[in-house]
C-alpha cells in the first residue's frame, strides 16, 4: 500500500466524512518524543516474525511540531508552557498555566468549546490539576499553585474530570462540586456506575499507579472510554483531552521499563479513541506530545543494539521492585524474578551498595542495570528541545500534515470549532 | 496558513504538475535524526525577532521513517544496511552494500534508472565510495572493501561522480575511467569547466573539509548544482543522490558546532534542489536520513535550556581549533577568539591537561567545553534507533506522507521510475 489511507476508509470512504468535526479528542503523550514511539515499536515487536509490526503511532502519524516556549524561557519548554501553547495557541513562559507573558489569561480550547454549547472533559493519569489538564481548563501564573487550580475548576463547567489528585480536593471543595451537580467518585470500580455527566472522578491521592504495576487494569483506556460515552450524550458535540501523563514521569526518572508500560496504556487509550472515530466519523482525533523528556536514546555508548526483549519480561516498575528489594529478605531472588533474568555477580555487588543507601538509590541502581542490559541511553532528568510527532485521524485531520508549531495545533483546532450562532435580529 | 502547500503552488498549482516525475533527486542527511533538524532551527534563529524562523526542513517535512536493519543485526542500523534499504527496498545486515542477508546482489534504484535510459549521479561530501553512495551504485559484502567498491564503479555507467576519495582511485584506475569517457578532475575550481557528463570529480584525499572550516565555500551545494545541470541534459530524465555525509561524522565525534556547519551546507544543497524543482515541476525531491547519530539532545543534565548563540560565533571546527591550540604559543587567546567567548579559569585548567595529551584529547576537551556552554547532550559515539524524518516536494511527493519504513521509501521511488518500453513486435 503506497498511499497512506485513513483506517476507516474502507467503511465510509474519505469523501463521506464531514469536512468539519462535531467532536474533537486531543490526546497528549506527556514527554513522548520521537525516541519513545520508536522504542515502543521495538518493545512491541513480535520476536517470532521477521517483520517489525507497526504500532498505532505508525498508523496515525501525519506530521511533527516544534515545542519551544516564549523567548523569555529559551528553547526548551516545560509542560506548563507547552500545554498553554496547545490549549490556547499562544506561547508563554515556562510555568504558565494559560496566561501570557504578562500573566493575563488566554482563552482555551475547552473554554471556547464550552461557550459554544459543546461538552468538555479531561481524562488523565496525573492529578487532574497537573500542568497539562490545568492549562486546558484554567489560568494561573504558576503551575505550582495546585490548590488554586483545583478550586478554579469549579468555574469551568467542564462535564468530565477523570484522573488522580484526591489530595487537592478536600471535603469542603468536593461539597462545592456536588452543589454544582457533579457526582464525585474515588474508587475506580465505581466508574461503571456513572452513566451521565457531570462527574469528578479522582482515583488516586496524586497520580494513578504505574501501568506496569497493574497489568490488565487498562485505567487510562477505561477512563477514556467512559469520558467518550458521557460526553457524546451532547448532540452539539464535545472536546475531550486525554493525557498519558506518566510517560513523562517515567522519562524524568530515566526509567525505560516503566515508560514502555505507560506508552502501552496510552496506546490502548488511542485505540479506544480510534474505534470511536471509526464508529463516529464526525470525530477528529489529534495526538501529540508536549515535549521530549529525558533525552532517551535507542542504543548507547557506541553499541549498535537495543534489547527490548528484556523489557518485555520485567513484571513491575523499578519503584515497586526497589521497595520489595529494600524490605525483603530473599531480595536477590525476588528481584531476579521481577526482572526476568539472573543477576550477575557484578550487578549484585552494585545493588548491594545501593540497597544500603535506601529506596531511591536502589530504584536508580535497578534502572541503570536495565539501561545497561538493554543499551538504553539518557542525557537528562529534564526535558529536551527535539520536535515531537503529530498524529491524527478523522475530519480535517489533513490540516495537521507536515511541520507545524505547537501553537499552530491549537489554532487549527480553534478554527474547527463551530461558529457562534448569530442572535436573531 | 493552515494547510501545508507545496512551495511552488503559487506558480504552477498542484494540479498542473505531472503525477509521475521525470527526474528524482534523493537527498540523505547522514545521521540526521530529529534532534539535528530541531537544533538547526534554533541555531539559525534570528535573535533579533521574537518568532523562530522556519528552516527548509520545516517547509518540506511530510513524514517519518523507521530505520532498523534485517533482524540478524537487531534494531540499530549502520549506514551500509540503511543505504541498502534506501537504495534497494530490501533490509540487510549491518555492513552490507546492496547485497541481501545471503550476500546476493540486490538491484538498486540507480541501476534500474540507468537501465531505463535515465542518467544517474552522486554528489557527496564523503569519499564517493563510502557506504551511502556505494549502496546506490555497487554491491559488496562489506562496506570496508573500499578499493573493490571504487573499482566496481567502472561498471556502473553512472554519469556523475562528485565528492572525495582520491586515495581510492589510483592512476591506473583513473586511466580506466578516462578510457570509458570520463573527464577526471581533482581541483574544486575546475568544476566550472565541466559542461557535460561523464565526470569523475574527486576533490579530497578522503572526505571533503568540514563546512565550518571553509566559510562560503558552499561545496556540497555547488556539487549539487553542477550535478543537476549535467544530468538534466538527458531528455529521458535522471536520478541523483546527494548526501550530506559529514553530518554523521560530526555526530560520531559528538561535535555540535561542526555538525551545525554540516547541516547548514546540507540545507544550502536542499535549497539548490528546491529551486530546481520550482523551475522543473517534473522533478521529485525526497530527503531523509539513514539513521540518527550520537543520541544528540537539545538540553542536558536537567537544564531546560539550549544556547545556540554560542555556536553561531564559533569560527572553525573543533579539529582545527585543537590543532591550532596544540601547535600555537598564544593558544589560549587564539582558542578564545576561535570560540568567540572568553575561557574561564576552570576551562583553561581542563584544556591545559588535555593539551598535553595530544590532538584528539584536545579536540574532545573543546567539544566538552562547547557542550557544557550550550547544554548539548550525547549518549553515544555510534548510532541510535530513533525514527528519522522524510521531506519531499514535487510530483508524487504525497506518496511519502506519514509513517513508512526506509525500505518503503525505495519501493515508492522504484514505482515512480518509467516503465520499460515494450519491444516492437
Amino acid at each position: 500500500m503506497l498511499l497512506s489511507t485513513p483506517v476507516w476508509a474502507d467503511e465510509t470512504g474519505p469523501t463521506k466524512a464531514p469536512s468539519r468535526p462535531k467532536n474533537i479528542v486531543i490526546m497528549i503523550g506527556d514527554g513522548m518524543g520521537p525516541s519513545y514511539t520508536s522504542a515502543y515499536r521495538y518493545y512491541k515487536d513480535n520476536p517470532d516474525t521477521e517483520e517489525v509490526e507497526q504500532t498505532v503511532f505508525d498508523r496515525l502519524l501525519v506530521g511533527m511540531a516544534s515545542t519551544y516556549p516564549a523567548s523569555v524561557s529559551g528553547y526548551v519548554t516545560d509542560s506548563a508552557a507547552a500545554a498553554t501553547a496547545l490549549a490556547t495557541g499562544v506561547k508563554s513562559y515556562n510555568g504558565a498555566i494559560s496566561v501570557d507573558t504578562q500573566k493575563q489569561p488566554l482563552p482555551t480550547i475547552l473554554e471556547k468549546a464550552k461557550s459554544l454549547g459543546l461538552s468538555t472533559g479531561v481524562a488523565v493519569t496525573s492529578q487532574i490539576n497537573h500542568a497539562t489538564p490545568a492549562a486546558f481548563l484554567a489560568h494561573n501564573e504558576s503551575r505550582k499553585n495546585y490548590d488554586a487550580l483545583a478550586l478554579s475548576y469549579l468555574e469551568t463547567n467542564a462535564d468530565v474530570f477523570l484522573g488522580g489528585g484526591q489530595k487537592y480536593f478536600p471535603p469542603a471543595l468536593l461539597e462545592q462540586f456536588k452543589a454544582k451537580g457533579y457526582q464525585h467518585i474515588s474508587r475506580f470500580e465505581d466508574l461503571a456506575s456513572i452513566t451521565q455527566p457531570k462527574v469528578l472522578g479522582l482515583f488516586a491521592e496524586v497520580q494513578l499507579p504505574w501501568a506496569i504495576d497493574e497489568k490488565d487494569a487498562r485505567k487510562l483506556s477505561t477512563l477514556t472510554q467512559k469520558a467518550l460515552s458521557l460526553l457524546s450524550q451532547n448532540d452539539q458535540g464535545f472536546v475531550l483531552l486525554v493525557e498519558g501523563s506518566l510517560i513523562d514521569w517515567a522519562g524524568h526518572n530515566n526509567d525505560i521499563a516503566t515508560a514502555m508500560g505507560e506508552m502501552d496504556e496510552f496506546s490502548n487509550a488511542i485505540e479506544v479513541v480510534e474505534q470511536f472515530v471509526r464508529e463516529h466519523p464526525d470525530t477528529l482525533m489529534v495526538i501529540t506530545a508536549d515535549h521530549n523528556t529525558g533525552g532517551l536514546s535507542i542504543g548507547v555508548d557506541g553499541n549498535y543494539s537495543w534489547n527490548p526483549e528484556i523489557l518485555r519480561n520485567i513484571s513491575a516498575s523499578t519503584d515497586t521492585l526497589a521497595l520489595a528489594a529494600i524490605t525483603g529478605e530473599q531480595w536477590q531472588a525476588d528481584l531476579a524474578r521481577g526482572l526476568g533474568f539472573e543477576l550477575s555477580e557484578e550487578e549484585v555487588a552494585k545493588l548491594n551498595v545501593a540497597r544500603m543507601q535506601g529506596l531511591e538509590t536502589m530504584a536508580v541502581a535497578i534502572r541503570h542495570l536495565i539501561d545497561k542490559r538493554t543499551d538504553t541511553g539518557w542525557t537528562t532528568d529534564g526535558h529536551t528541545g527535539t520536535d515531537v510527532q503529530v498524529f491524527a485521524a478523522g475530519p480535517a485531520s489533513e490540516l495537521f500534515n507536515g511541520h507545524q508549531d505547537n501553537t499552530d495545533i491549537a489554532n487549527k483546532i480553534f478554527s474547527l470549532l463551530p461558529k457562534p450562532k448569530k442572535p436573531k435580529s
